[in-house]
């Protein structure tokens, strides 16, 4: 087998974390994961939702759309048809609670960050990338809490980063892009921590079930990318 | 570790399967996984949706709802509030996607199966007993279509169920109700076929992050489960 | 003239009341009127809409609905939809104007009661089957309030029930199913108090005009029939 | 008893029917029932609803707004709040089906009439006015498509006209104005032809129950009115 | 050249002014440009919307709305379609702004007035004629405003009305109808205060760029115009 | 006076326009005025919206957007409320009005050209920097057209650019910045077309009237920027 890209089984795309991309949000990223681009903000207000207020403890949420012209066709823009789309639901809540598993929401305080995963471009792999981005933009809004004098002590408890794995032509592969999503076998999208434990695993089997196995595979490959991840997220917040 | 309800870790709750629960469906099913009860109707239709027509293939797809009081609160009516919110858009598409994995839609021709899950009682795994009765519905239906001379063969290439497990006071066990659920630290859904191949997984960390031992446990013990599920079905499809 | 079913021109047809049929709500009814089938649930709240704060009076509302396939051919689910259709509209303001015309607001203080009727199966005549149950789970939802001490004495002044009485093939008939209903002359919704009195009176003439000698014949069958209902009401209450 | 406005208890407000009020629609009628103002107009189109296709038969319909400051306070515009309330859903279905009953869907053919009552100033009795002036405004529209050579013969079947009745201050009186309609225990809508036969009758006790002879009065007083109304149709159409 | 319906090229069509057109409202104005028809209420209410709470300011809004057959075809309600075009909320807001520039936000005190503008009868022009139309019925509601105690003073600065302009035939007309408007090279709505002063000018290109002398041309026609329509808008407030 | 920027009365803020911003849409542009920055995307259609189908002639919309946290605070997501926005509204009804006068829709054919601007970034003229960046990628799109053989000859009939101007501060100034745009006693939006005629002129007064003479001088400057930024759309194409 030979990945559309010429790619290891285990090689991640080419990725870049460009921090402070635009100038208002107190958290700014820019991820590209190949041709996936993502802009990911984190906001930070000094509430938190009417149904939270008085507990002392702080919120974070998330926000997923995509540029209508983001893909290889034009897709209808939310806003104009007035709703969201069953996958952005989907997409948007798996990056809130992703997110929540990386902070300490007592130590927030009764403060929010709303994070904000915009795609301008895709090429597959836009929720993991989000993910990945937001967790750093993440990271710089808290250091303005904490400058601001929001917050004391650091609610951040860990990186968390996330990647796709699946089963490609009988073989498990790492990072698909959208050539190799549109025919996998296997979907799978694992979020970890830095400490190496799982804080989601979504496993699909688009054709045929997987088996134990297969399985295995891509929750290794999964732990090797996003112990990469974590390392260039690291570095980007240097 | 005692459970709430004083089950076994690997013990499913009392599960029943009534078919014919109402009677203008194709396929009507009425599962009761302990007081977690869901009515799943399978509704037949000869033709698909527009973005389909003319490719010779058929169409899976599912709803679901909660009755307002089904819960120990009321929640709103989602009628009445004018969209689905973002878990019934999560589960129903989770709902959808498992049944097409247990369908050859080549071999179910230009027709279609709407399944309708509504929750009329609920104490945990809602989404789970719903995919574990839809199926019988599923399969009551299709032999209407088979009896109705709509389609040649059998489409059902094989019966899925689906168990909640997760990790409850530090130990991994089957099929959470409510107490359970609301205070595990992990929850893990799990829709496996006849053969015992994954169709999904969806583990979320409601806490800490889960190890790998913890998720192989709990693989181990919805294995258990839906092994006994699938069971109950072929003998309530007797 | 022979009706469909075979029954007497004022005979009702087999109807069951059955109590605690959910167990979350403070009353759960599940009624039947031959095959139309409805989960009636009553919930209480200790607070009434803003609109009616501080006036000490409380206050009794209805929703409706029908699950998708517990008729003929599949509806679309109005929460899918987005909104809720101009029938489902107008029976849920006739159950929640018929049901306040059974308490005294003023005696339940500034404390709610929500109906929810939802339709299992459907055959003609859910909203009148929808009135009768909603009374009973209204009653035990009241019971529940003078229990835990929201309310002193007793709000509920009268049972109410309904029944539909129409002109079928040129002759007065008693609670019409749905063969006699899809083609009657004239459909009227009654719903009386156990003091015999009108509650809500609504005649349609489906075809040409109905005449006053018609008009109290059917006037007189609902009134044999309502107090039938109403014996069999208070015989499920004891 | 005096009423507010000092008339005789089956004395009609001071009605008037200004024909041809705008000048775009094929019928378009003012009518005032004392200060209740409605702006009623028919409008033509030679198809019908893509569900009654092929049928050869036709189709009236109807719908209703208030403008926002027809009333003593302002309410919220139906286009702004993004949907039509209960109460409006609830009159436009009463006024289609009124009219209805007024015409030969079958002498009509395959086209369509769409009822607008818009009312422009409120003082009680706004749907049984916009029944009273959309019966001479579709009359008129009717004969547009006589005279364009839509239709051959004539398919209003007979004029119809509808009155509020009820109970005020334990009287039975004819046509409630505002001050009326906001204190009366029994209110009651009836929509007769000019034949003399009930086309809907909707009576609500807004009290107490009302009583056999109540409704026997009141059935009596609205018979006189719309004998009246029917009658200045006539004149109007001249 | 010569106009569709003979005018002059700097002639207005017949203007007329009817205040307490209808009885609720604290101004009430028809306004009738030619055949367009619009009926403008102003309603006051002592409070400002939640965001400008506390500043001690007030505020000024307006809505817009056509009666479905105010013109040729029939348009589909905005009320049932859900949702207000883009043409409306474009129109309304205009008029908003146009009337907030006419009056002294901060001598109204923390009250509100609102403006609904509602087209019975279309043929060009309709939000000119709403402006000028709308300002009267302000002026008769700040006079109420000021009756009530509710301010001191009067916030109103100057009367404002607007006014179309346009190229018709290569030539540069005032106040073009429906005819005209809907052929019309050019399509410009000035807004003008009675000092003379520009509020907005709106000049769009229907088909090729329009030069500055015809701009010109255009803005002379429209002073003009507008001129005579503030004298008869004084002449009716007299 | 001295503008917060520093600049001249007359002086643009830096301007760049990126072609090929993105890789999936015909026409991709990265439009920059100062610190505003929006995406242009145009997409093509082989088809026309169904109004306009079988005229033979093509079409041209657009649709804008801002990211959540483009501005200062965060606004809420236009998608998630369910409606886009008045404001949004009538800017990109704007845009597509003007782009429309760049192209000869007879020369389009039966072809759809969607233009999509996104702010990503706001610093006052977002609309202005979106047309004409949107300008650019309409352009190239075309050129994709005729390289398809979609088109015979050029459509494009000149480019068209677009500038804000006010008074601020009592002087004319050029290409106002957010910190001038919320303090401008006038401001007005100019879009003209390389042949130096109006396409759109729209001039709002903040606060006082402006005048003849103010009008003349915005005017002006706006000629002299937009002559600028034609060049550079040229230079971008080269």
């Amino acid at each position: 087998m030979t990945r559309p890209s010429g790619r290891a089984v285990d090689q991640l795309r080419e990725v870049s974390i460009t921090r402070n991309f635009t100038c208002h949000a107190e958290g700014s990223v820019l991820v590209c994961f190949g041709n996936t681009k993502v802009i990911c903000t984190a906001s930070i207000e000094n509430r938190v939702p009417p149904f939270m207020r008085g507990e002392g403890r702080g919120w974070v949420t998330a926000e997923y759309g995509m540029l209508p012209r983001s893909t290889g066709s034009r897709m209808g823009r939310e806003a104009a048809r007035g709703k969201q789309g069953g996958r952005t639901v989907e997409i948007q809540r798996l990056i809130g609670r992703s997110l929540r598993a990386a902070v300490d929401l007592e130590a927030l305080g009764e403060n929010s960050i709303t994070i904000d995963c915009d795609v301008i471009q895709a090429d597959g792999g836009t929720r993991t990338a989000s993910i990945t981005g937001a967790c750093v933009a993440m990271a710089d809004a808290i250091a303005v809490m904490q400058e601001r004098g929001m917050i004391e002590g650091n609610p951040l408890k860990q990186m968390i980063a996330a990647i796709s794995v699946g089963v490609y032509e009988g073989k498990a592969v790492l990072d698909l892009d959208y050539p190799e999503d549109s025919n996998a076998e296997t979907d799978m999208n694992v979020i970890m921590g830095e400490n190496g434990g799982f804080i989601e695993v979504q496993g699909t089997a688009e054709g045929e079930p997987y088996s134990r196995e297969e399985l295995n595979q891509m929750l290794d490959l999964a732990g090797k990318g996003i112990g990469e991840l974590i390392a260039m997220q690291k570095e980007a917040l240097k």
